[in-house]
């Protein structure tokens, strides 16, 4: 990388309100951050209903989308014979362990649990890519169960600890578990610890394969970032 | 609709290159057709592989696109929260056909056969929409007719004349046939006849209802694209 740009870090904004966001996106040049070379990524977290999405994400420059939100990297992303710039980094992490596992995707039955726009949808479309045949399960599935329990690989982001047992997977399947919620445990250094979907240890006996959480999907998310974030300064830098 | 402003119609470019179609699309004065008031409604045909669809689609005005095929309208279409300014004709129309036949939606099994951008993807995101449980068949599909015999909708869009049979559905499945293949028939006007991809007679036993082929989808897709266009006029004249 040539010099030694600046980052435009996720850390929440200091003013803490959307104006305070499109300020500091637009940059005090008027667009700046979104235009030109100050930045090799641009991510924001959004930390509550209080933001309006759409509206921030329409800002970001699609060259330095390296979250993968903004709507023509999804739409992109979506259609055939298209590449997105940046695929949303879980999915893509999810992906990676299928593929560095040996996990054969062509022609599978995948069964996606939740349809959220930053991992549901995006897992579902990259994995149809991918040639499986996919069901997107969600809150107003009727006996889900039945679903997940022919799919050769569940990816599952439903945030509902211990979700997942035994009766819901077909033998051998692949378990990718994304969910992470926090759970009480005076034990814990913190008082809580982070629990999956799946309820780890029954699955293990069926399934040939789960991720664990924390320490399955989280650290690929962040390699998958730092990935991206590459991609982009390369881009950005004509070394591609 | 002020004044009678011209309408960059479907037929297809006089010069028939791809070099043609973006000097008509970009206008003499240099993208005019794209950014000005010059027509109500922006649709291309395109009638063969030597035209970059990926180029040509990126040049339509986003307020303009009929058609629904601009990656953002299929990013905010596939988006939770988001919505697109257009929805693709034909799939506009599949749903319509079920809204208005009173075909419950919501927590129902919905098959879509065909992963196109124009069909199957389009109507898989408008049925998730809906809040049905979808999944997508396609060629790399392992027995197809075992996930279609548990559909309470079937939408299909592969082409394949008499593919659906009555052993591919659930007793009941409501089925919005959309493809339409020319088959020989020398007792017709023309020599051959359209059919679909279910085999009309059979399945009828068995659905509770099936879109004829010609007379189902197709119309419907007319309606579609008159729909969006006034849309797309009312806009920009201001008549929202």
């Amino acid at each position: 990388m040539k010099g030694s740009p600046p980052v435009l870090g996720s850390a929440p904004t200091t003013e803490g309100t959307a104006d305070g966001v499109f300020k500091e996106v637009m940059g005090a040049g008027g667009g700046e951050m979104a235009m030109g070379r100050a930045a090799d990524r641009e991510q924001r977290q959004f930390p509550g209903t209080a933001f309006d999405e759409e509206k921030i994400l329409n800002l970001v420059s699609l060259e330095k989308d390296v979250d993968g939100f903004h709507p023509i990297n999804m739409g992109n992303l979506s259609m055939r014979g298209r590449e997105p710039l940046f695929v949303p980094c879980t999915p893509k992490g999810c992906l990676e362990l299928l593929l560095r596992s040996g996990v054969e995707i062509v022609g599978k039955k995948a069964v996606v649990i939740g349809r959220s726009n930053i991992v549901g949808l995006p897992i579902a479309l990259l994995l149809q890519r991918h040639h499986a045949t996919v069901t997107i399960v969600h809150a107003c599935t009727k006996n889900p169960e039945r679903i997940t329990c022919e799919a050769d690989i569940v990816v599952t982001a439903a945030g509902v600890p211990s979700l997942i047992r035994s009766s819901w997977l077909k033998p051998g399947a692949v378990v990718i578990d994304v969910g992470t919620c926090p759970v009480e445990d005076p034990s814990a250094e913190y008082g809580y610890r982070l629990v999956g979907d799946v309820c780890y240890e029954e699955p293990l006996s069926i399934a040939s394969a789960v991720t664990p959480v924390p320490g399955g999907v989280g650290p690929m998310t962040i390699a998958m970032l730092l990935c991206n974030t590459l991609d982009s300064a390369k881009r950005l830098y004509g070394f591609t």
